[in-house]
């Protein structure tokens, strides 16, 4: 038995049934929060693995044009009223972005959060929150899933920790450059033209 | 239309077919040139979104207990002989990347690179190469099937740059580990135990 | 008149003075913690500038063959108990700081904080506190310094915002590696041997 | 003794001299170009030591004011014809450094290269170079030096591998950034307005 494919297709198996429950309303927030964001700076947050997918998103909305920052980074200036933190943590207790999102509160910015848990200390200082699912560091989100699962004699998870929710949101957030290239109506020429060229 | 979900399935659908035709064998002797490395040093190295999806998993192999580094973060050693990079672009052009590998190849350390072209510079100065589908800065990988797919009037790819390459390496890799996990006998509570506590 | 100049040898002259005043069993106890941890894990932590500075440390503790990362990088693994965090924030009140330090304690490792100011929400944190002179975000240490320094006449330093603190700890630093090097009997060749070969 | 002491002296005094014998012509081409580049992009680039205090300056740009990239950070966009390249190499002949220098010249940006050896492949690509003297992972830059001090019984340097190229560096660049505050009429308050907010 291949272990790598039989995880890489519950990856993909999880990532649809995941985005296919992403609340509508939800989504649509975020992307007017980013829209409005436009002429304000943005900032993006995480730790570990939420961060590189973090990293990954950050890059994409440079390519669109955005004055986007990564908490953390060289280059990342002062944050003020009105800018926007995007800030990722399967777990929503991750210390680094908490303390951040509230550093940001305090500023007058506004914060989404993605996450899994609508009552994590993240989820309570955000703004709005975009609800991901996906088995984080924590296991699963709801422990009677994990029962039932058991119960029903389901196999248990071959991915381990975040690695769900982290790829959960790497496609979700790269489906929405896609919904912003469209709602900004750049074209891939527009983005390439800002993709780096020392590399 | 909601861009962003047309967007993710494509990525979803687009990551199930290049995993499905993923050479095995070349899978096999990734797998194996990791296991081999145990007691050696792994160096992980990409750049840009490849770098992130490349850290992504650096820090799972840390979890299962390698001892792995990122080229360019600050505490990278000295790369020896028989110590193992591994190099992820998609167009195997990337200037870093190549130059790194030929580095590498010097100190007399192997190289497995993951990139979507067999003919690219990295591809050529490595030991071991797995080709990985996706469409990439450079487009689709052949342009005949570019053409094809004009001609069949099928839709242009709504994912831009490199993203569907970055996607498919992430899912892949991320598979890995679990392949990794089952070779090496570890649990998911050992990967736990490794993870960054201050965060 | 050559502006960078002046400045330049303010900052050499405010890094001669703020060397000879530092306090020796502040550093004694330092030097003795690091040579502590040496089978232990050591974590350098800073944000911004202080945390380039923090950086350039980190290097040289790993040519010097310790275990030591960067909080926030990719291949930081967990902190035990037992395990050292150097803390490096001139106003000791810089959030990510104070709270990877009070995570830091919670795990049951020791913090050794390197500031300006003695009663900082870090200083009280951490198990050890050296205390590095120099001009912070938040001006001179001491106001009353600063008074005196107009009542007699001196000129405002030219250096801005946090640049002597930053300077005052790469040098003393970098003089830390060299006590290093004799204490543990490190040839600079054996530096030299793990040094980055891939960069 | 103390070797930490003698250590950071031999650095100040190191500094002291090596700062006192620039080349003024150097310095002022180097500010002449940085202030041009005023309303495009500049970006900084340097492997471990010096990229870490290449980032330290990047940040003061970005204080001042500047359109700052640090090379291989996640937001860093193309640059294109005009824009400058503060590239540092002790050596003159770090990998990636002399590779994105070459890769800034294609496109037709300029680069200002900072390096002990003015023959190095880095000096020469470059279409500025200001020497900084300072020991480096070669050595001391003439040997000639060497052996002079030999001859006269002067010791060895206490400080290993490139510290002091590196701290000759982060010295400098802290006494262009005032230099460069005078130029542009920026007070201390201005810096600290953009300064980050979150960290």
């Amino acid at each position: 038995m291949e272990w790598w494919k039989a995880a890489a297709e519950e990856i993909i198996t999880g990532a649809s049934k995941t985005l296919e429950n992403l609340d509508k309303q939800q989504v649509e927030k975020l992307v007017e929060m980013i829209v409005e964001a436009k002429d304000k700076k943005i900032f993006i947050d995480g730790m570990g693995r939420s961060g590189f997918v973090g990293r990954a998103f950050a890059l994409r909305l440079m390519n669109l044009g955005f004055n986007v920052y990564f908490i953390g980074e060289t280059i990342t200036p002062a944050a003020n009223a009105g800018d926007l933190v995007i800030a990722i943590s399967g777990t929503g207790e991750t210390k680094m972005v908490v303390t951040a999102s509230m550093a940001a509160k305090e500023i007058g910015a506004k914060v989404a959060a993605i996450t899994t848990y609508k009552d994590s200390s993240l989820a309570k200082t955000a703004d709005h929150v975009l609800i991901m699912g996906g088995r984080t560091k924590k296991g699963w989100p709801r422990e009677e899933d994990y029962l039932t699962r058991q119960l029903l004699g389901e196999r248990e998870s071959l991915t381990p920790l975040g690695s769900m929710f982290e790829n959960n949101c790497m496609i979700f957030l790269d489906g929405l450059v896609v919904e912003l290239m469209y709602k900004l109506k750049k074209t891939e020429e527009e983005l390439k033209a800002k993709h780096a060229t020392i590399e």
